[in-house]
C-alpha cells in the first residue's frame, strides 16, 4: 500500500506548502485563514491567486479591498511560490517522510499544540517531527529553555541543573538545539530521562550545528526533534529569527539562561512577552557580559527573576493555588500575589473604554493571548499591555500558561 | 562663652531625649508630634506624664483615648526614659560634643533632610553628626548602598567600582559603615572624593565595628558619620535594625549589592519599599548564597535589577526626562515608560472609592511617602500600593525622589 493514500489531500497539501514557503510568510499565513490548504496549492501550481477568497483575504486588512497594491503584492507572493515548485516531492516523496521515521502534524491533529493557534497568520503551515512522543501532551507542561551559544561554564551548568530539576518534576524542556544553554538544557532533561523537544530552523533531518547530530538522534529517541522547515532544507540566518517564536508559542512559558546584549535569545524573550506568556530570566553576575541581556529583560522587559526550578513552576502553575500562595509568602505584595479584596475593583461600568473592549475580547471559556486580544478589542498592543495589567490587578482577568482569561468571580 | 548658651531649649531637649528614649520609640515619636521637646523632657525629669496634650497623643490611636490600657502604656514609656535619667549629661556635656567636632541637627534645621519626615512618629528626634559636609544637601542626591558583611570578592568589587561611578556623578552614597559591601561602598566613593554618609547604630565616636575607626574618621574629613544614638553609645543588635529605616529614609533610593536570605540589608529594603522609595537590587551568580537575597527582592518585592550606576540614576531620577526615555529605548513598555496616551485612562470621576481616596491624599505641592499617604487616606498599606501602582499607570501620580506626587496636567 502506498503510504502516501494513507493522508488526506489537506494534509498533503499542508506539507507541500512548506516546501514551497517560507514559515511565517504573512500572505500564506492569511490565505490560510480563509482557503483550504488544497485550494491554495493548486492555485499556486495554476500560477493564479483564488481571486474570490483572496478577495476576502484582503478585506481583513485595512484600506480598499481590492486596491492595485494589495493585489500585486498577493501576485508578488505567488510569484516567490511558485519559484520553490521544483523543489515540491511528488505525492510519495512527501509521504517518504514517514518512513524516515519522520511525520507531519497539522493544525486540528489531535498530536497539534493548540497554543500555537495564538501565533494568528503566523501560525506554522505545520510540523514536522522526529520522534515518537505526543507533541500535544509534551507540550502541555513545557518551558522554553534558551540562551546564549557562546555560554559560560557558569550558565552552562545552571540551565542542566534547572532543566534537570523540571524534567525530574514531570516538565518538558523546549530549546533550539544550539550550542551553548540549548545544548545543556536538552541534556540536563535527558538525564532525568524527560521529554525535551528541539525546535530547529532545518530540517528535522538536517545536523546542523553539524557536531549535534548524535545529540538530536538522543533527543528524537526519547523525545522530539520538530520543525516547520521540510526534511533536507538547511538553515538560514534570518529562519533562527522565524523559528523563535514557535519556540516562546509552544511552550507555557519561556525562560532565559545567558544572553548578550544583541543574544537571539532576546528575540524569543520578546516572542514570548508579545504572547502574554511568562517570560523568565536567569540572573548572572554583572560583570560578565553572556548575563547582560537577562539582566536588561528583568530590569526592562519586566522578566521573572528566577533562580531555580521552583520559580519557573510556580510562574507557570495557575495563580492563586495554594502552591502559589505558599511560595510567595513575602510581606510586600508580590507581583503574582492577587488583589486582598476585590471589593475596591471598578466594576465593568466603570471601566474606560479601552479596558472595557480589552475585556469584551477576552474569550468566555478558554483564554487568548495578547496579541489575540488586541487584534479582536481592536486597540493598540501598548494599549492593551496597559489595559490588561489594569484589570488583572483589578481582578476581572488573571494570567495563564495560555495567555490571559476571565477570572472566576 | 559657654557653647551650651548658643543652643536654644528646645534643640537641648532633643539632645536629652536622644539619650533617655531608644530612637524609633512609637510613644515619644506620638508625644513630640503633639508636645515641645522640652515640655516633653520636663515631664520626664518629673516623672508625670503632660496629661492634656498626652490626651491628645491617645486620641491619635484607634479607640477610646482615655482608656486604661492606653494610660498605662504612656506611664510604662515614662517609666522607661526615667530609667536613663543618670545617663544624661548636664546641659554642658550635652554641647561638649560640638567641641569633639560632634554636632546636633534637629528637625527644622536647615541642614535636616526633610525626607525623614516621611517616617512619621518613627522620625529621628535629632541626628548627631561628625563631619562639616551639610546633611541636606548632601541627601539630596543619595543612593543607599548596603549589602552583607560576608561579602564575596564579587560583590565588594561590584558595589566599589557602583559606588565610585554614582560619586563621580555627583551622588551622595549612603551606607552604614558595615564590613563587607557597605565598607566597600564607602571606599568607593571616598576614591573619587564624593561626600559618603556612615549611618550608625551607636554614637558617632563609638568606633564600630573597631576595624573600622580609621575609615570612619576618613568618612568625618570628607563626608558625614551620623547617628541617632547619642555619642559614647554602643551598638547592639535591635539598634541596627532600628538604623536601617533611617539609612532608607535619608536617601533617594535604596540599592542591595549581595544579600543572603536573612541578611539584615534585606530589612533595609523592606523600610525603602514600604516608604514608597526606589528599590534596586545588584544581581550575582544564582549559586551565590550572598546574591539570594538581591535576588528574592527583585522577584517577590518588585525591586529594580541594577547592574550599573546608569540604572541608579535613572531609577532615581524625575520620570518622563529625556534621559529616562532615551535610557529606555527598549521596544517593549518597560516599567519606568509611561503611558504614550493619557486619552484611554480613566477620568478622576471613574475611580473607585480607594483609588480616589488615595489621589485626594496626594499633597498639592510636593510629594509624600506611601506610609504618609495610606495615613491621609486611612487605607490599608497593601490596598495604597495597588492603588498607586494603578494612578501612577493612568497618568494621574509619579513616583519621585520623595515619594509620591501629583502628575501635572
Amino acid at each position: 500500500m502506498n503510504p502516501a493514500r494513507r493522508l488526506g489531500p489537506q494534509v498533503l497539501a499542508r506539507a507541500a506548502l512548506t516546501y514551497l514557503a517560507e514559515p511565517g510568510d504573512p500572505a500564506l499565513g492569511a490565505l490560510l485563514e480563509v482557503c483550504e490548504p488544497a485550494e491554495v496549492l493548486a492555485a499556486i501550481k495554476a500560477g493564479t491567486p483564488p481571486s474570490i477568497k483572496a478577495g476576502a483575504l484582503l478585506a481583513t486588512g485595512s484600506g480598499p479591498a481590492d486596491s492595485p497594491a494589495r493585489r500585486r503584492a498577493l501576485e508578488a507572493a505567488f510569484g516567490r511560490w511558485r519559484l520553490r515548485l521544483p523543489w515540491l516531492p511528488d505525492d510519495t516523496g512527501l509521504a517518504d517522510g514517514r518512513r524516515d521515521g519522520i511525520r507531519l502534524v497539522c493544525p486540528a491533529d489531535p498530536q497539534w499544540p493548540g497554543q500555537l493557534d495564538e501565533l494568528g497568520t503566523a501560525r506554522p503551515y505545520a510540523l514536522w517531527l522526529r520522534g515518537q512522543a505526543d507533541l500535544r501532551q509534551a507540550c502541555l507542561r513545557s518551558v522554553s529553555m534558551v540562551g546564549s551559544r557562546a555560554a559560560t561554564g557558569y550558565g552552562a551548568h545552571v540551565a542542566g541543573e534547572i532543566a534537570a530539576d523540571l524534567g525530574e518534576r514531570g516538565w518538558t524542556v523546549v530549546s533550539g538545539g544550539a550550542y551553548g544553554i540549548d545544548a545543556a538544557a536538552h541534556r540536563g532533561a535527558l538525564v532525568t530521562g524527560a521529554v525535551t523537544i528541539a525546535v530547529l530552523a532545518c530540517g528535522v533531518d538536517y545536523p546542523y550545528p553539524a557536531g549535534h547530530a548524535d545529540l538530536f538522534a538522543t533527543i528524537a529517541e526519547h523525545g522530539l526533534v520538530i520543525s516547520e522547515w521540510p526534511p533536507g532544507r538547511q538553515p538560514a540566518r534570518l529562519r533562527f529569527l522565524v523559528r523563535n517564536r514557535t519556540i516562546a508559542a509552544v511552550s507555557c512559558g519561556t525562560v532565559i539562561v545567558e544572553a548578550g546584549e544583541r543574544s537571539g535569545a532576546l528575540n524569543t524573550a520578546r516572542h514570548a512577552a508579545q504572547l502574554g506568556k511568562p517570560l523568565m530570566a536567569v540572573p548572572g553576575p554583572v560583570t560578565s557580559a553572556q548575563s547582560a541581556g537577562c539582566h536588561r529583560i528583568i530590569r526592562e522587559w519586566d522578566a521573572t527573576c528566577v533562580t531555580r526550578a521552583d520559580h519557573i513552576i510556580e510562574m507557570l502553575s495557575p495563580l492563586g493555588t495554594p502552591e502559589t500562595l505558599t511560595a510567595t509568602g513575602a510581606a510586600l505584595p508580590s507581583r503574582t500575589q492577587e488583589p486582598a479584596t476585590a471589593d475596591a475593583a471598578p466594576s465593568r461600568d466603570e471601566l474606560d473604554t479601552d479596558s472595557a473592549r480589552v475585556l469584551d475580547a477576552l474569550p468566555a471559556r478558554g483564554a487568548a493571548g495578547t496579541s489575540t486580544i488586541a487584534a479582536e478589542a481592536g486597540v493598540d498592543l501598548d494599549t492593551v499591555l496597559r489595559c490588561l495589567g489594569m484589570l488583572a490587578g483589578s481582578g476581572f482577568i488573571e494570567r495563564c500558561d495560555r495567555g490571559w482569561r476571565l477570572r472566576k468571580p
